[in-house]
């Protein structure tokens, strides 16, 4: 099944960024993709740099937004099962960071919540979105069950397992990294890697393949005090052994198509069966802040 | 902190392994190291290639086997701790893959009992090892508090999660893995990969560095009904972001040392504060076997 990743700048133009992207899912389902996924918030800046009460304006309902309109519109017109994140409003004062997954005849075919949200300089996050209330549930479209979650999410092993452990096909990560510019570049290479390491760690412990789409590209600090953030693209697809089968690079806008084999998890674990062998008898501690 | 790995071949004569081993801990000793690693069942040849029942023979009590007089003896000569993978005997019928650490006075910090059995093809561990009964607890020593666990263990996220929230400094992974030999050179590198890959992955999910000491060339199947196992060696040592800090030849010994910077973790932690955000609240199913 061709796979397509769409790693794109962000201007401050909501229409600007979703034109470029009907463009490109177009150029993708031209090609063959029948499942195309996007950047993490692709409809805007990345805002969260600073906690600015105006950034609510881009919150949207769903599924009676104009953003919904329009990706369920691109889907349906491009015949392709579409992976959106978006800035939900559930109401005044209540946000969510949204994955909606499209059908590829426009219609819904589910939506997460980011259940993990991040806080440290940079990506106040908190301050926009509650966290997630619908937990860990696979999505199923007609091209497999997909197990989206978005960024922050990709740090935490469980939340790959119960994805997982729920029927999942493949793990899709939405994202917005990057590095601090002040940081040093080895320290900067050192987050990279441990990004794609801990999300290729997901694919082995499971057995499946993972999708990651990251934003590209420098953006500023709207408040100045900072350096602003170098999105670090590197967008990738590994197989369930965690081998990297295609990847983008770190500095520019791509289109990545890769045609992957959904049977070969299938093979690999059967030869790793670690869902076999899993303690599930000693495991009540996952449950706890810490074991003191 | 000086910690050294030692990665070697084993001969069919536990005598001339443990000689060997001991030669090398006092050189590991010598050049500083406090914590010393073998790898797993680093007396005997890897005996499970077969279901044999004289191989039960290894198998010897804990604490009151010559294996343990031994390595108890090396440890306090050597005045290092010593983490230890031994074939338990609890008694007839009854047998552990266990890993008994030393502290550097001799006496016993603390045993960990396999809790992850593997069995496929040459590794028919399930015939011989009981899983552990002990569960995921982090043994204290006068070098840190040690998150010791055992090869197939390595592949489960729960368990390097459980040992970190029980506060581990380090998670360490005696280990015997390589490979088949009729696998084509691009699986058996995949595999190499996966390995290394989901370990890493450990390390950046909880911001821990983690040790994993494997075995090293090839030892033969006594059935010869298969080509044996190639052991991989590759034996490494990572950061608090999955970094590779040090790593062993893949055919050859090698007595690894590396001095670890216990506090970078603390640091690492404090930019990536995955723990804070752990959603303890949906992680329930953890405990199923599947989610249907």
């Amino acid at each position: 099944m061709k796979i397509a990743l769409i790693q794109q700048r962000a201007t401050s133009s909501p229409s600007d960024n979703q034109e470029r992207l009907r463009s490109k899912i177009k150029q993708a389902a031209e090609q063959g993709a029948r499942l195309v996924v996007l950047q993490e918030l692709h409809d805007t800046l990345y805002f969260c740099q600073t906690e600015d009460t105006h950034n609510f304006s881009f919150a949207q309902p769903i599924p009676n937004g104009d953003a919904c309109h329009f990706y369920a519109q691109v889907a349906r017109q491009n015949n392709i099962v579409l992976v959106t994140s978006l800035f939900e409003r559930v109401m005044a004062g209540l946000y969510h960071n949204t994955s909606v997954v499209f059908e590829s005849d426009g219609t819904i075919a589910g939506t997460y919540r980011k259940m993990h949200i991040p806080d440290d300089p940079g990506f106040y996050e908190k301050f926009y979105f509650t966290p997630g209330d619908l937990g860990f549930h696979p999505i199923k479209t007609s091209v497999g069950t997909l197990g989206v979650m978005v960024c922050w999410d990709q740090w935490y092993p469980e939340a790959a397992r119960l994805m997982s452990l729920a029927g999942a096909d493949l793990l899709i990560y939405p994202t917005a990294i990057g590095s601090d510019p002040r940081d040093d570049r080895d320290e900067q290479e050192r987050q990279r890697q441990a990004w794609i390491t801990v999300q290729r760690g997901h694919a082995v412990a499971n057995g499946i393949p993972v999708i990651a789409v990251n934003r590209v590209g420098h953006e500023e600090d709207p408040s100045h005090s900072s350096e602003g953030i170098n999105f670090w693209g590197s967008s990738f697809i590994c197989g369930p052994q965690g081998e990297i089968l295609a990847q983008a690079a770190c500095d520019s806008e791509e289109l990545l198509i890769f045609d992957l084999d959904l049977n070969h998890a299938e093979n690999v674990r059967r030869i790793w069966p670690f869902f076999r062998d899993r303690r599930i008898d000693f495991y009540e501690d996952i449950r706890k802040r810490s074991i003191q």
